[in-house]
């Protein structure tokens, strides 16, 4: 099985008439900004996944939701297929471009409506940077807790299509734990309200199965977000061992003993040395593994943690524990795990870098795993991850210039994934399937469930013009990968599968 | 509006052969045990709401998953339909059976599969009850957090089917936020995998969207739900105020604190006095309103907060405040808060509770709308609910055998629904919809809402055969209630229409 998606992009969809589906839009809507020239177009031709890159039919770049809401009934009339794009940052290539496609750019929805501190809510447009919303209730002494590292960056529209985690998951959740309501438009363009005000809702819960769905389902017009009180206090614990699976075995003691640290992370030697050479973190460059736990809440609870979670390393076997002297260490340390993915670039012309969530327990044995693979195919794995809730980052190093690594680290990240789904893990984590994952989602889910989806997907576009070709595999394509068999050669929902 | 089901049961159902089916099932599954004599499905006709009785078709009692399957596969090839049932205490009669349909009774599947604490997750069969989960993680340290008020009877096929809640929603979370993975067999009786053992699962949020289906995608037959640590003290101050409003003001205050109480609960002064007479907890019978606010955690963090609580609660006009001071005064406080419906019961001949959930900061107006609707409709109104979470349950007292009461009273019921929606609030907090609350969600969501909850529905179960005539409202039942208007006649889904 090949990891990356093949290049049949676009092949299946209808033709479509640049020139005219341009003329359309422009009737309709003369104050819309429409990028149509070769150059304009080339900056939207990738996401973070700049491994793909497709250059759109048509860039819109909309200000007012009835803009979106009449360029949805235009395009769902001439059964033109649409990719929302936020702020480009995802990793997994969902907002990735069709060339018979428009692609539609929610950037400039970037007004925070509400901070309700009372409430502990906000209520922003789709825009919105992920940080921004932390940065307007700060006065409060709030905060929006999820926090991907391209949260300087990222829209919160990209993460609801994504289901966003980041450092503080274990903790306090993913994005779809901290919505209350998302409003969006259906593919005809129609406004539905998603969850509500109140903490519940009835009927169906659309709300959770909309978010992580990777811009399939409808587009995103309006989030309101629960917000948190700020901790009081935040203190890091840095730990040695003298293997990968000693630190695997020390994460699980840590939860096993009630404790659910603010971050738990985990970095083996390789990842260490690249990040010390780089940031100059005080990291303990001879050591097999590391890991930061993060203790956050009020003083004398973070305190009494401190010293459990001591106990609990040192009886792991940890070689060493560290607790951070002064928020200036603190720092410091953080500063090292944030910036390990530069860090490993530093000393590899190329990396891979491979999502997995696995059980905790599990992560003894994955990274022995990982470690035997990485010598079966000769090429170095450095693993800084997440290891509180079991989400694995390993990247692969490689030289894209030497003939055959490409495809060596592609194999071996494909097989790290299917270690990953053979022990009860999953192939993605946080950064989503997108058009990156979409072949091993054949070897995650059975023909019934792949099914289920597309039933899903029918249930909300049944022609398919929503981001097609991401997320969810046609049966097809699962048939074609050799992992499924397709009944008496009938497929459920053939305007589905076009990819 | 009429907040009763009107009683149409079944009309629209095509006949049934008792007889032959009986004897297809005996044929098929020789060993299930079925119920068919009016004798032994009398005591099957009703769940927790007991004013909706319908007597089944036939009642099956499986023990084996495969004579599930079995069931499911004949009763989709003769389009029979199926309710399923757990342990028949869900209070918005979800579990109400159909004269022509199968009562599939899951309480037999009571084994604890697995109690993993390193993993921090137990896997059960979906009839275990609630509370014996966290008796079985007891001896780790551990429990299961949902704790609806009939946990000691409830099973948690049933809570996933209603996404239960309980006193400790506001913390820990409902149903939903404490499942890792739930098996269910589909309609035609194919196994299928929502979630996964991992903390996240790429594709649709499958596990999100079945919890809380009140039966109508999937039979639930397994469900792994994670466990945590027991908090190492509880602490409870009891509050008084002499106004209602004033109490709903504390409450958002508290929040807005940054403070999250382990249970947050409020009781007016009916339920207050009518507790008091029954369980002599020592309540304060001469306010208007009484808080009971707890704090779970580590000593040292339960100390500071209730200090910050206090401070609070003083400053909203709280008249009297007292920390519980010991277990014992703890205990008792909690038992006058849980056997607060009973003690109703006492001084009225006949109550009905309601259950909506509203944004926090609504609460002293909705309280304020509640009174005023008690006196327009000669009818005492009892407050006692999960105020943290905005969860309401007014208990409206009536007598039955007072010629019009019953109707006054659901009509009543019924104002005070629309109030919740009309602050943008729900219709059902945690008891669900069910066979009760049909019509109110005509009120609740808009045609194209409730169409896309068709097609949702679709999507998992064509024919219409799991639970119908629960939970989602037809159109054309919202266009009787004039709440909706049908397009051109035109249903888009025709086959769920039949209730």
């Amino acid at each position: 099985m090949n990891i990356l998606y093949d290049e049949r992009v676009d092949g299946a969809l209808p033709a479509v008439d640049k020139a005219k589906v341009l003329a359309q839009l422009r009737h309709a809507l003369p104050d819309l900004e429409i990028l149509h020239r070769a150059e304009d177009l080339r900056p939207y031709e990738c996401d973070g996944l700049s491994a793909y890159r497709v250059v759109p039919l048509l860039v819109v770049l909309p200000e007012r939701m009835e803009q979106v809401q009449t360029l949805l009934k235009l395009c769902h009339a001439n059964q033109v297929p649409v990719v929302a794009r936020g702020a480009g940052t995802g990793l997994s290539g969902g907002a990735l471009p069709l060339e018979k496609g428009i692609l539609l750019v929610m950037a400039r929805f970037n007004r925070i409506i509400e901070v309700n501190p009372q409430g502990r809510f906000a209520r922003v447009q789709p825009g919105v940077r992920n940080l921004a919303i932390s940065q307007a209730a700060a006065p409060h002494g709030l905060y929006y807790a999820p926090d991907p590292s391209s949260q300087i960056a990222c829209s919160i529209g990209g993460n609801v299509a994504e289901n966003a985690g980041g450092v503080h998951c274990l903790k306090y959740g993913l994005t779809v734990h901290n919505l209350l309501r998302v409003d969006i438009l259906t593919v005809e363009g129609e406004h539905l309200t998603l969850g509500s005000d109140a903490l519940d809702s009835p009927g169906f819960d659309l709300l959770a199965l909309f978010t992580g769905s990777e811009g399939m389902l409808g587009i995103v017009t309006e989030v309101t977000v629960k917000l948190l009180p700020k901790p009081q206090v935040a203190r890091v614990l840095l730990a040695s061992f003298d293997s990968v699976e000693a630190a695997g075995r020390a994460v699980a003691d840590i939860i096993g003993a009630g404790i659910i640290p603010g971050g738990l992370e985990m970095m083996d030697n390789l990842s260490i040395r690249a990040a010390e050479d780089f940031i100059h973190a005080g990291y303990p460059v001879d050591a097999a593994a590391m890991l930061l736990c993060e203790l956050d809440g009020v003083e004398a609870d973070v305190r009494e943690d401190c010293e459990r979670v001591e106990a609990v390393l040192k009886q792991a076997g940890a070689t060493d524990v560290r607790l951070a002297r002064d928020e200036a260490e603190r720092v410091r340390f953080w500063a090292g795990r944030k910036n390990a993915f530069p860090a490993v670039g530093r000393i590899s012309p190329d990396y891979y870098c491979m999502d997995g969530t696995i059980p905790r327990r599990e992560l003894p044995a994955v990274l022995r795993g990982i470690e035997e693979l990485s010598r079966e195919f000769g090429l170095r794995v450095a693993n800084v991850f997440h290891a509180g809730d079991g989400n694995m980052h390993p990247l692969i190093l490689f030289d894209a210039n030497q003939p055959g690594e490409l495809a060596r680290a592609e194999a071996l990240g494909a097989r790290i994934l299917e270690l990953c789904v053979a022990v009860g893990g999953s192939i993605t984590g946080e950064h989503g399937v997108g058009r990156e994952k979409i072949n091993q989602m054949c070897a995650q889910f059975s023909s019934e469930e792949i099914t289920l989806f597309h039933a899903v997907k029918h249930a909300f576009d049944p022609a398919g013009l929503l981001n097609p070709g991401k997320n969810i595999p046609t049966l097809h394509r699962c048939a074609e990968f050799g992992s499924m068999h397709i009944h008496q050669g009938k497929l459920p929902f053939p305007e589905l599968e076009r990819f």
